[in-house]
């Protein structure tokens, strides 16, 4: 049996407060609870959510009648407080209904705003409001939208027009105006008679002039719309049970427009951009809260500071400014200080910063909403830091206050945002790797190379990037791709650099032999400036200039508490000197994922390398190899010592064959020469390497298992680098990773050839140095059988780039073609390539883990797929409880803050 | 503590018995209990397997003084019965030291014959053969055999010659001849003296004259070869414990060339080939064993019966034949009748057909061992019934005693063995498809087709199949490609029509152009006769003769018996009213895949299928589906007449839609004006569909679910064609099968389409049909979330060749790269494509299996991969209990039978 119905609250008073967000609803109990903070709250009534569920159970009727005394007493409450009367025609108490679930279901549900309104009301209104425009604009919009929520006055079909909006179109027409603003009150007035004709055509009957009518009409609607199609369908994907129910909120309306002595606004507790503590925020003077968002009448400031600064960058005299833009502090002292009063109380309440909706109405300040306010990345870190001095909040609550991906924000350029204002957008790709880049567009790797050596800033556009464009992309600004999802080749080896990439565009059109890039019938040529944001997918036409990053002390100090609180720790996947000291800068403990064949591509030695692939015979290839030998070791060398001090993983050669070898003629010719046989027969070769499925072909330990050579020169050039660098004083831990494991037998077999060439180099350079040798487990077999496997292998790296691949059946240079359908389908809820499938890739990387541990208990298990650098999936790893995740450099502070937010989740 | 070393046997008693196995090794226990059947054996001793283990842990001295008086008294039973002397220059004890290990470990470990001669010894053996040569040529045998094995005289490294060996070529040098065989008794005599000087030099020591020495030292030598490194790896690999040990066998020599009253032969209980009940065999007069196999003298038959039957065959007159060739029957009748008796008793006491070995020495029959016999496919299915009909055995017994497999011989056609005699092999691939078939080259299918037209044999030759092969392949004799695997488009879908197909043949060179099929300097043109083996890969240059199979009485009681015992139902892969026919024959009760995209390139549907692949929009895939839907309505209602009364599983669209457009200017040119718009943009089109992994892209539910009017069309003519069947009073049973889910989203939103256009189906028809909606589980995520798929659906069919590619992380037609080698190399025991990889893949069907039926206690679950017609993985599957598997129409007797044997082996 329902105790309660309603609960009132209003003038520093509530029956409720926050904790009672179930019965309540998120919006009545947060009203309740800034009543009890002493804010003053327009007053109203919340309707329980139980009442909602009576409502649906027992039918309209006798809900009604258990509820209707409660609701006399609700309305007599707001009529007191606000000295109005329910339909009066001298002055109408006037109330919005919103429903208010226990979470947010923003757009869900319907509203009803001016209620109370009808032909005396509105008299009233016009009056007291010395506004008869708006009172009648007011009464017209309370019919339409009562129409429309609660008599289902809707379109008949998809293609039909809203019947109201085609009342006024033919009032418009008839007048020969264009503009809503241009109607006048003899028109706003045919309006509402016109509305109310329709009303009664359609439904049958009058509109209801009897404003208990609407009350209760109203709060039926909102009870109803719980059940509306799109909201069990948000609830579906979002799992609110559906016996939750919503409540109602009757809450008086206030006005800033009823004359010079009336205002609304916005404020901010501290500075949402740079996080500063600064109290700030706009007003309008005579004007509706959509007015200042609108952006028709240019706001003023709250704060004098403010406004002055304002001023200043706006070039505005001191003299305009006091005339044309006052702030608050100056117009309304008295105001001003009870707002300023009010934003320190409800920062000091909340323990965060606060976004702030407020209304002057007759000099009376009104407090519409409080809630957190949303900012950037820089003013996430520095607010959850300074709070932290300021001894608000504690070390925990500080780590947790910052969303880990908007750490990025830190780390890359952005636009300036003014300078993007007068800037076309021409399409939009995938947010690949962030920051933002600007450059004349290029086609080839080659041509980046050459405009970069002239000093060029380029972008360089490709349908798709391959390890041969490596060097291109490195020179280049950012990267564009017209096909290829988040974890695309150009994706995955940008965010590794750090640069901006924008891939998957599918609207490009490139055409590499005409040079021209165009979307529909525009055509950009080499040489026209774009420029990319990373971090959204747009692509801008022309110039537009970036603001660098700058790292603050505030995020070192973040980083501080990462450490302190974190299980896990975090290493980065890095192939080049310059990527392992970044990562190390930013906090990296080793390198978990050191791809091989990115060496391959650099300078001479990708000759070699083919050499090396088209060779006839085991004989040939190892002379190939001898000539790789000290190149791959000169390569180590550099990384180790870059990483001193940390261990390297070092996977072997992975990629398969064919993505070495050239496809094209001159490349072939060039081959053929250098080799001393004929073109016909490298084509041949070539053309042998071709794979239906290369993803699924002859790559990983499988071409170590067929051609040990590899394997062994591989090996032969990490352990002489580590023990060259020793006898230079420098400590290092390589680790051997072995690719594509799918069966015990073949890391066994793997394991065997390295260790025989250990021993061998041990011998040759009479000296030992520590290493471990363990495998990547990206197939689903060896997950499956990673008892067995962990009872060789001394670490365990979760490739889940792969795993998801194979997990899935998706190939991820593909999966284009049906994932952003599969997304905008809810067939997926993410891109699994983004964020780590827990449901059931995740089971994979568990069963993995534990059944490792099982036969190995000293096994070291990490992640060095992607994934390892995205905030869930590297919260999953914690929980699975693994020792540490692998990322690219620029996303090991992610990385750091999730296992750390991870861990402190934990206790 | 070991309580008796050394078990004897001989003269029809014996202290041994068949259930010792672990102590006395295989061959000790059979040759115990062959004397206690009453079977004339050799007699001679067993040292048991625990004597191995003291040799191994005790050494030599310690373990030679516990043994030394058992065998002494071993010798002398032997010699007791045997009237010889060890060391004897009148009449010498010979004996055989043959390992024998509790299984078979086939020429793994050593054995030394003629033990016992020396100097002495040669001259009594040279007596009592009246055959000097053969005495000195045994003696210097043993001397060879004893030097290599027990005193470890090996060639020196790989490249060098045997030392004994080297020593024969240089006598023969010397007297400039050429065979063995031209060797005289002095040649020999100095070979032995030779020999004993190279020991001497080699091993410092004097060849052992003394018996005993010998005897021991042959002994030691065996014990110490179960450790040596061959037998160690040969145990590695079939799980054979370390700690068994052999035990070892010493037996006395007999030798059936001591003149015209000895002979030596083997004999067959029952026919091997035909399975009939006749005793059997072949022999040769004054003859060793290996006279018999080795094919220099033609064998006479054993009975006269046989000996008639041969010379009849052989064109051999009766008097000819008693002169040249005369039967055991004749020329010995009583030791015919004797070796009669024997056969009888042994059969009888092992209760299968006998392949026994016998020698007369001086008129004494001894036989030398028995063993179950190899017989053919047709045979082992006539003598299990037979048997079963003599009461010899009963029905699980019969079931056990037809290896699955081995049906294949029954139902294809087989080569005739004589006339391959005379023919060349071309080179191997893999067998594919069991059969034989001959006919002329042709290398396109609409070569094919023309030729077929002709009344021409053709053999298809391709590179690889493509499904747009599959007429041409449907006309050929069979089907031969240089790349693909046994699960190859070629490989499977000849299996599916029972047509013989040898696949990856790598040596042939095929060059499209010149029409030429080249292995090495040999080339084949269009038009040349070859043939095909496809039970063994062997490629044949020209026309060989084949023979039709017939079914026998006796298969059909064999399915008989399955019928009884088994637990799961078969149904097949069909998709063709022809294929259905054939599998109903063999007892399929039902399709469990029905491929519906064999069926777009029937006739002139292709075209339609092309322009809704080709279209530019929904509109236009609706016009070509709506062209599409009546030709699908047929084929099914044919395919469901074909199988009426049984459920037929059908599965929408799957693989990739490039698979089906053209890739060549003609076909291009021709969709071209089919659909009225430019080359250029068709060209565009197909090179948009174009995949880097198609395996892993755009196919399956991801096409129904990117493009629904697919699935809608394609149910639609499911239910339609179900409907229609009603109407005619032909009861249907289809179930709709969704390909490569990997979510459970992407299941509901199929099986939504598919309801809601049954709905409609219904509706328009006003009538109704009964159906199921399941789906495929082949991606690796559905296995691990099947309990979640399985809440809407209602049967699961594991496509265990994909879930093979993705579990493995292997393609099917990539693996020829490196999964030969694997298979050579031990890394993988078998190719999991052909036999389900139990350790890893068979997790997750095992995991899908019960995880669905956790949610679903009503799910129907079975395989349609090419899994479910291998035996070893049909038993499989019944273990894990699944209801039934599907497999293409010729396998389904063999998976019938799989079945029943994982049935009976349950009780």
């Amino acid at each position: 049996m329902i105790k309660k119905r309603i609960y009132l609250f209003g003038d520093g008073t509530a029956e409720g407060k926050t904790d009672m967000k179930n019965l309540l609803g998120g919006k009545g109990a947060n009203l309740a609870e800034m009543n009890l903070v002493g804010v003053p709250v327009p007053p109203g009534f919340t309707i329980t959510t139980e009442v909602c569920s009576e409502y649906i159970e027992l039918g309209e009727e006798k809900a009604k009648e258990l509820v209707i005394d409660d609701l006399k007493k609700g309305i007599q409450n707001i009529e007191k407080i606000m000295g109005t009367k329910f339909g009066d025609d001298e002055n109408p108490c006037l109330v919005s209904v919103r429903s208010g679930a226990r979470v947010s279901m923003p757009g869900m549900m319907d509203t009803v705003l001016n209620l109370g309104l009808n032909d005396d009301a509105v008299i009233g209104l016009a009056k007291k409001t010395d506004n008869e425009r708006f009172a009648w604009d007011s009464y017209r919009r309370f019919v339409q939208m009562y129409g429309d929520v609660v008599l289902g006055m809707k379109p008949e079909s998809k293609d039909a027009n809203d019947p109201f909006e085609e009342i006024i179109e033919s009032v418009k027409e008839k007048k020969e105006i264009y503009y809503d603003t241009e109607l006048d009150v003899d028109d706003l007035k045919e309006l509402v008679t016109k509305f109310k004709a329709a009303i009664k055509r359609s439904t049958g009957h009058n509109f209801p002039e009897d404003p208990w009518e609407q009350l209760w009409g109203a709060i039926g609607a909102v009870f109803g719309s719980w059940e509306n199609e799109r909201a069990i369908y948000y609830r579906k994907i979002h799992n609110i049970p559906n016996d939750w129910g919503t409540a109602v909120n009757v809450q008086a309306m206030v006005y800033g427009n009823m004359g010079e002595n009336s205002a609304t606004g916005v404020a901010f507790t501290r500075d949402a951009a740079t996080g500063e503590n600064i109290f700030n925020g706009e007003y309008l003077i005579n004007a509706q809260g959509e007015d200042v968002v609108a952006g028709i009448r240019t706001p003023h400031q709250i704060t004098l500071e403010g406004s002055r600064r304002w001023a200043k960058s706006s070039d505005i005299s001191e003299e305009e400014r006091k005339k044309q833009f006052i702030s608050l502090e100056e117009y309304m002292p008295n105001i001003y200080q009870e707002l300023s009063e009010i934003e320190e109380k409800l920062e000091d309440h909340y323990r965060d910063m606060q976004d702030l909706e407020f209304t002057i109405q007759n000099e009376k300040l009104w407090l519409l909403q409080t809630r957190t306010g949303k900012r950037t990345g820089t003013a996430m870190v520095k607010m959850a830091m300074d709070m932290l001095d300021e001894k608000m909040i504690d070390e925990k609550t500080a780590l947790n206050r910052v969303e880990p991906n908007r750490l990025d924000e830190l780390l890359h350029p952005i636009f300036d945002l003014e300078a993007l204002k007068n800037t076309n957008v021409i399409t939009k790709g995938l947010p690949a790797s962030p920051g933002a880049a600007s450059g004349q567009i290029v086609f080839f790797a080659d041509d980046a190379e050459k405009a970069s050596a002239n000093d060029k800033q380029v972008i360089l556009v490709r349908i798709e990037t391959s390890p041969e464009d490596l060097k291109g992309m490195n020179v280049s600004n950012g990267i564009l791709t017209a096909r290829g999802g988040m974890t695309s080749h150009a994706a995955v080896v940008a965010r590794g650099m750090g640069k901006c990439c924008v891939s998957g565009a599918g609207a490009l059109k490139i055409d590499y032999r005409e040079k021209t890039l165009s979307v529909g019938d525009k055509v950009y040529r080499e040489g026209d400036w774009i420029s990319l944001n990373g971090s959204t997918g747009e692509i801008y036409e022309g110039k537009v200039d970036t603001k660098s990053p700058e790292l603050s002390g505030d995020f070192g100090k973040l980083m501080e508490l990462c450490e302190k609180y974190t299980k896990m720790y975090v290493r980065t996947n890095a192939d080049t000197p310059k990527d392992s000291l970044v990562a190390r800068k930013f906090g990296a403990k080793g390198i978990g994922l050191c791809r091989t064949e990115h060496m391959f591509f650099e300078g001479n030695r990708i000759k070699a390398v083919r050499e090396m692939i088209l060779a006839e015979d085991e004989k040939g290839r190892r002379k190939a190899l001898d000539k790789l030998l000290p190149m791959q070791r000169s390569d180590f060398e550099e990384i180790f010592e870059a990483m001193k001090g940390f261990p390297v993983t070092v996977r072997f050669l992975d990629p398969p064959l064919h993505e070495f070898v050239p496809h094209d003629e001159t490349g072939q010719q060039e081959m053929a020469e250098e080799m001393g046989i004929p073109v016909k027969e490298i084509k041949e070769r070539v053309a042998a390497l071709d794979e239906f499925n290369p993803m699924l072909g002859h790559r990983g330990c499988r071409l170590g298992n067929t051609y040990p050579e590899i394997t062994e020169m591989q090996t032969r050039a990490i352990i002489e680098a580590a023990i060259n660098l020793k006898k230079k004083g420098i400590d290092t831990i390589p680790e051997i990773m072995i690719p594509l494991i799918g069966t015990a037998e073949e890391f066994d077999m793997q394991k065997n050839i390295v260790e025989k060439t250990i021993a061998v180099v041990f011998k040759e350079k009479d000296d030992k140095i520590q290493y471990k040798i363990g495998t990547m487990i990206e197939i689903p077999r060896a997950a499956l059988t990673a008892d067995i496997i962990a009872k060789t292998a001394e670490f365990f790296s979760f490739g889940t780039n792969d795993l998801t691949q194979m997990t899935f059946g998706y190939s991820r240079d593909d999966a284009g073609k049906f994932l952003p359908i599969y997304l905008d389908k809810g067939i997926l809820k993410h891109d699994p390539f983004q964020i780590l499938d827990q449901e059931g890739v995740g089971q994979l990387v568990e069963m993995g883990t534990k059944r490792g541990r099982g036969t190995n208990p000293n096994l070291k298990v990490g992640i060095c797929g992607e994934h390892g650098g995205e905030p869930s999936s590297v919260k999953f790893c914690h929980k699975i409880g693994m020792d540490y995740v692998s990322c690219s450099p620029y996303r090991v502070p992610i990385a750091r803050l999730a296992a750390a937010q991870a861990a402190v989740a934990d206790k």
